[in-house]
């Protein structure tokens, strides 16, 4: 087989056959093709796409490229979650203890954040001890004693994916979706899980900026999961305003926590509630929607939900009394509070650019080599729709670092008020259980 | 300027800036952006495409890669002709002379065979002694003293070219219209000529496989041409069939000769009077079609033509008795006998399996560290139309190494003989003189 021959194929509108698919595969993780070869059949795919076979035989490729995760010793359903990535996403921390309150065993590999998006091992960094680096046994044996377990990427997994998704960042052939697709369900399905909860994320801080380009990535990985045997679903759910009110690392803790308290901002609570339903029904803890949200006001009303996180915390060596006093969080020297310039309505909240100021001041890094500030961030007052009064502040910035006028200007601009109130847009756009809704 | 962003951009279909293609390839010649993102970009213009502007701007920077031959030392117009490569293509060893015995100044640099093209160094090489490789000041020398060199590369012409035709060689990016014009073009520019005829060919022998992408490659040459202010024409010419009778390097070196005597194949003889005609045209030589005919019909007669490829031979030390006398041209030890099969006429000779065929018993190259046996070849003994008959020798084979009997069937594939007399194809398609044409 030579490689050229199947750039050509694809170049000219042809499938690659299973067998090209997984020669390519196994050729660039042994190193055996040059990247200069499979750039150019990136490009091709970007171009011409990939049917429904391909995308899952590309997927299964690389997802047998390095170590798959064996949870079969997980007693019950294995749940997990996935989001696309956003600013102030701090989603995992608060439903995942959630579901695993309700019953659910929830094994999750998290990310870490990189540019405006943030990562929810960072996240849980901040918070003084804990670790994110259990080994595979460890993290089996903790689902299995609490039903919950959030770590970094244990073992070699999906080593084709990072490969691929570096050379695909360099080469402008990241905006495909059945390579989006593959990149996400072949890590999703090397880690294990049974069931798998999407948040497929559209807008301005999101990677898909449109809610159509969002629901054919969610359908795509559907099929993926269908074709491989997992329950898939998906949330497509509004990105072009920050999730919550607090974006920076600490902060989302603190956010996270009053959440599993029931006291947590409405928007988010929403999102952890109506994927919560879906996961404890994939899980096949409840038989239908309203059995379940009853089954997760209960855990939050009980506080099951937040001693199912604080025993997370405790079984990954996190210190407890930050959990229970989170005023005991990383804290910035600085708060800043900034005023709002005018009455109105808020008529924008530009995630991408607040995710940015964020990461400036340190709560997200620009490289990977850049250190974190666990206590840097953001906290808005208010959302979208909300009506403010000049001089009122607008929101809090939590800083180590002096806030240029340049960032400060830059702030403001991130945030427009208008005179009348602006229609509102749900959270949640659509849950999507089948690739053909 | 980020590399990434060209690709992108190219990507999403907008036009390179010329500062952006100037730093692509001048960053790219000197090592300073990897492969795989110029494949990536290669890859992306097979799709999109290139505009006009930026053809020629590719053109330019490729050209301004390397040496830039300075021609002006040399009086009169220079022109130059090239052809885009086939099968028994011997027409530059036919046609500069007949050219130069005119009063023409030509000057040409020319290329070796790979695969089933042959090459006019490796033609002019089976005579003996025979120098392709003057420096610049012998070259220039030779073409003002005798009006016509045919030589090598000389000089370091055209670096960019060479990187980037070994790149998109394996990453199936060939089959580009702008990238194969800037590729010729930024050499021919190179190579100093004023006017330029292109012969750009068509057929299973050629690279073009239809009229239609000929004539598009054609234009796209002659609107560089004119941005650059040089006067390019081409002649559309069909590569389905072989061109002339033999294939092979001392057997084409005898069928030219054969021709600049007036005793050449009537199809070859009109495509050397043709092109020809033209190329006094551009030298200024004639001013008309008629007078240029005469003129090369007339040096044709009166051996003049003749004599000025043999005032070459002499100038760069071949013999010159193999010249007045081809039979002491290298010799194959056998020469085979083909056979006609059936009575009929000639449907079909494959350029392109004739042409591998050629190469397989020595008269090309498989890879460029191949030998060439300067001897072997085919010589046809009919062309398409002609009425054959069972037992009839429709070719003889000349060669050193024994024919196997694979190689015998394929060779009697490649001739397709039917009941009824084919349509003729006219061997010239068109000559076009204005891209609008």
């Amino acid at each position: 087989m030579r490689f050229t021959d199947l750039i050509i194929k694809k170049r000219d509108g042809h499938a690659l056959t299973t067998e090209e698919i997984n020669f390519w595969i196994k050729s660039y993780v042994q190193d055996e093709v040059p990247d200069y070869q499979v750039s150019a059949l990136l490009m091709a795919i970007v171009f011409r796409g990939m049917n429904e076979r391909e995308t899952s035989d590309l997927t299964l490729a690389m997802m047998h490229s390095g170590d798959v995760i064996d949870l079969s010793d997980i007693e019950g359903i294995k749940v997990d979650k996935h989001s696309t990535g956003g600013v102030g996403d701090k989603t995992s921390m608060a439903l995942m203890p959630m579901v695993a309150a309700c019953g659910a065993k929830a094994a999750k590999m998290s990310g870490r954040g990189l540019g405006h998006t943030g990562g929810t091992l960072d996240k849980l960094e901040s918070i003084e001890g804990f670790n994110c680096y259990l080994g595979k046994e460890d993290f089996i044996r903790q689902v299995n004693d609490i039903g919950l377990a959030i770590i970094g990427q244990t073992g070699n997994l999906v080593p084709a994916d990072k490969k691929l998704y570096a050379l695909r960042d360099v080469t402008g052939t990241v905006d495909s979706v059945p390579l989006i697709a593959s990149s996400i369900m072949s890590k999703k399905l090397a880690a294990g899980s049974d069931a798998i909860m999407l948040d497929v994320k559209y807008g301005s801080g999101a990677f898909m900026k449109t809610k159509e380009d969002a629901v054919l990535l969610a359908k795509e990985m559907i099929k993926i999961g269908r074709a491989l045997g997992r329950d898939v679903r998906a949330m497509i759910t509004d990105m072009d305003m920050p999730l919550g009110r607090a974006i920076g690392n600490a902060l989302e803790v603190k956010e996270a926590i009053a959440t599993l308290k029931g006291k947590g901002p409405k928007d988010f609570t929403h999102l952890c509630m109506e994927g919560g339903t879906r996961m404890l029904i994939q899980a096949k803890i409840a038989v239908n929607e309203e059995e379940a949200r009853e089954k997760l006001k209960e855990v939050i009303r009980n506080g099951a939900a937040f001693e199912k996180f604080k025993a997370m915390v405790r079984a990954q060596h996190g210190n407890t009394e930050q959990i229970d006093h989170p005023e005991l969080l990383p804290k910035a020297d600085t708060v800043t509070e900034m005023p709002c310039p005018e009455d109105g309505y808020i008529y924008r909240m530009d995630a991408l650019g607040l995710g940015r100021l964020a990461m400036e001041i340190g709560a997200g890094r620009e490289t990977k080599d850049d250190v974190i500030d666990p206590a840097a961030g953001i906290v808005l007052n208010f959302r979208k729709g909300d009506r403010v009064s000049q001089g009122e502040t607008l929101a809090r910035i939590h800083h180590n670092r002096p806030l240029t006028k340049a960032w400060r200007e830059r702030f403001m601009g991130c945030i427009e008020i208008c005179g009348s109130k602006p229609e509102e847009e749900p959270l949640i756009y659509k849950i999507l259980q089948e690739a053909s809704e």
